[in-house]
């Protein structure tokens, strides 16, 4: 019997994806009311683990592209999804038996149980990155020898656009300028894969972690502080256990710039008490973290802000001069830490020169400790 | 039994096709290289006028897309073509049985021939502009009906774009920036259609008349002036019928905008004699032509610049200080006259604020008379 992701489920995954989409990937508020709206309408969505998937089973992702401050103020509905799935699905010759998450980072995370929803089909535990990455190429499905074409980009009004590039790379840029043609928010539904495809390539139970990492951050117990609480589960999970707090303080230097259909940006956080800085670097998503000009974490382990109170994340189009915050971090899945993964989604990827160096051996702490940093 | 387009009407076709290109559509100098090798290598190509082609015949379009600046460094070969061509019968699921041109002035007008060579296909005596024009919708075909979706896009390493839109306009739209991620210069094949769709919207005859017109330019007749003689042969058509010699002089000012994927400018033009200028505007295509401020000609009439002892037509992104240029106009064909072809490429179409009129009643002349203007 698979698991079933119900209506009370959802705020605690849009929770816990906010917090995996590391400061990008959209904010998940408003895939929330359409999963919920969804999940009313057409009942709970069978969750299956990659263990249950049927090996031929034709495993479709229901998502979205584009600028994540244009998705606040351009609403998305399921029905637009479909323009994009059922496109790819005429130009296959065969309809999904299931769907998958591209991200479990963000808004991509949510809306595919909507959509799960309203096509009677099952999602399955697991996605693309383990996280949320700014780029099409960057998940293990491409790592690991998915081919992200054909795929089908659409928008609200039913018009479609099919790709079929040599690779994922140039798929993202010929898909890019046509989502801003399409005004900077698009529906998109690329790797199409079988389920033997999905149990080599993806990344495990994250649709579950998500949840459980939501249901700690927006637990009610008093007994401990949320940020404590929400390191304890990162800690209890497979993949995110090395998790560290590295820095408390205010925000007190924050810029963006949103060009090429990315926002870049960095963001500055004092100390509440001393001199001490910590420094983020993002696009779209949060890439490293230096404190006092000392690299403490960085891609593709998980750069995370969130509010220092109730560690509820902060997106990093939502970060705001004055904002009293801890800065989060943990290890990323095993998937992208591997080398060819790391030429895809590392360091080098967004620019930076150093090598990457996992956030335990950073830190040189041990995880169990209580964390790290200020 | 149909004509045949033999290796040695090609630089008649490319000539002419260069006039009727009215500055743009590319220089067809590399096309015709094109068309005489696929000729000598796979014969000669039957060219079927409308009357001929069956009913269910298949109509595919080869074409190019891209700025014509780039197209002279970025050179482009039939195989590459074959790409876009294949994908789309590939996503309709049937194949071509005979090819048509977009638009019959410049390059997309003689690497037709070159494709239908390498095929074995006949090609149809008819296209889809009678002229050229600068965007995807501005054809008879999207006038009259002939939706331009499914079409695709490729590139040189073999990437594919299929567009499925709501009409014409949003095919440019979405597939102009796909142009220019993929170098500026792409493969095109737009507006699939029956043999009776192509009877009903296409302009016939143009491939016939542009041999025509590049044979009375090439002439090596010495007993009539060659802009003369270019004049005579169309007025013997059954389209451009209405010529004239708007104005003859020295371009003494030249300026060009490349944006947006197009070439916008202006040009004047200095009487040899005396201090009356000609302006024309445009983009890509010669828009209009005004003679001292007095509008002489305007689209979708043909606005053409000559040399002023060759005949030899010049396109805008050749046009030169000092060049001795003879500025011709001509009737369009009547299906780009129609209100319904106005609104798609008419003066208001291209940012002119004024009402069309028609070259005869705006030079007010006995288009047998021998021209007008200088």
């Amino acid at each position: 019997m698979p698991k079933l992701i119900t209506f009370d489920d959802i705020d605690n995954l849009a929770t816990g994806s906010a917090f995996l989409g590391t400061g990008g990937g959209g904010d998940p508020y408003i895939g929330s009311l359409l999963a919920k709206e969804a999940i009313a309408k057409h009942g709970a969505v069978p969750l299956l683990s990659l263990d249950e998937v049927p090996d031929d089973a034709k495993v479709f992702i229901a998502s979205g592209m584009g600028a994540p401050t244009v998705d606040i103020e351009k609403l998305c509905a399921v029905a637009d999804m479909h323009y994009a799935v059922e496109a790819l699905e005429d130009h296959l010759g065969y309809r999904a038996t299931a769907i998958i998450s591209a991200e479990i980072g963000g808004l991509n995370s949510v809306v595919p149980v909507a959509y799960a929803a309203m096509r009677g089909l099952p999602l399955i535990d697991a996605d693309g990155m383990g996280r949320a990455f700014p780029s099409l190429h960057m998940t293990a499905f491409n790592v690991y020898g998915v081919s992200c074409t054909p795929m089908a980009l659409s928008d609200e009004h039913g018009n479609v656009v099919i790709f079929k590039t040599k690779n994922a790379e140039t798929a993202e840029e010929l898909a890019r300028p046509v989502v801003t043609a399409m005004g900077a928010s698009a529906s998109l539904s690329e790797y199409p894969m079988t389920g033997v495809e999905a149990k080599r390539t993806a990344v495990p139970d994250t649709v579950s972690a998500a949840i459980a990492i939501g249901a700690a951050i927006r637990s009610a117990d008093k007994s401990i502080a949320p940020v404590d609480r929400l390191l304890a589960t990162l800690r209890s999970l497979p993949y995110y256990g090395h998790a560290y707090r590295i820095f408390d303080g205010k925000i007190i230097d924050i810029s963006r710039d949103t060009s090429r259909g990315w926002v870049f940006g960095r963001c500055v956080v004092q100390a509440l008490e001393g001199s001490s800085q910590a420094e983020i670097r993002f696009q779209n998503e949060n890439i490293a973290v230096r404190v006092d000009g000392v690299l403490k974490a960085i891609v593709p382990d998980l750069v995370c802000v969130v509010d220092l109170e109730t560690a509820q994340p902060i997106t990093t189009e939502t970060l705001r001069y004055g904002q009293r915050v801890t800065v989060v971090g943990c290890s990323a899945p095993p998937q992208l830490r591997s080398p060819k993964a790391l030429a895809c989604m590392g360091p080098s990827a967004f620019g930076e020169t150093v090598t990457y160096v996992e956030i335990e051996r950073l830190l040189g702490l041990d995880p169990t400790a209580g964390g790290a940093g200020t």
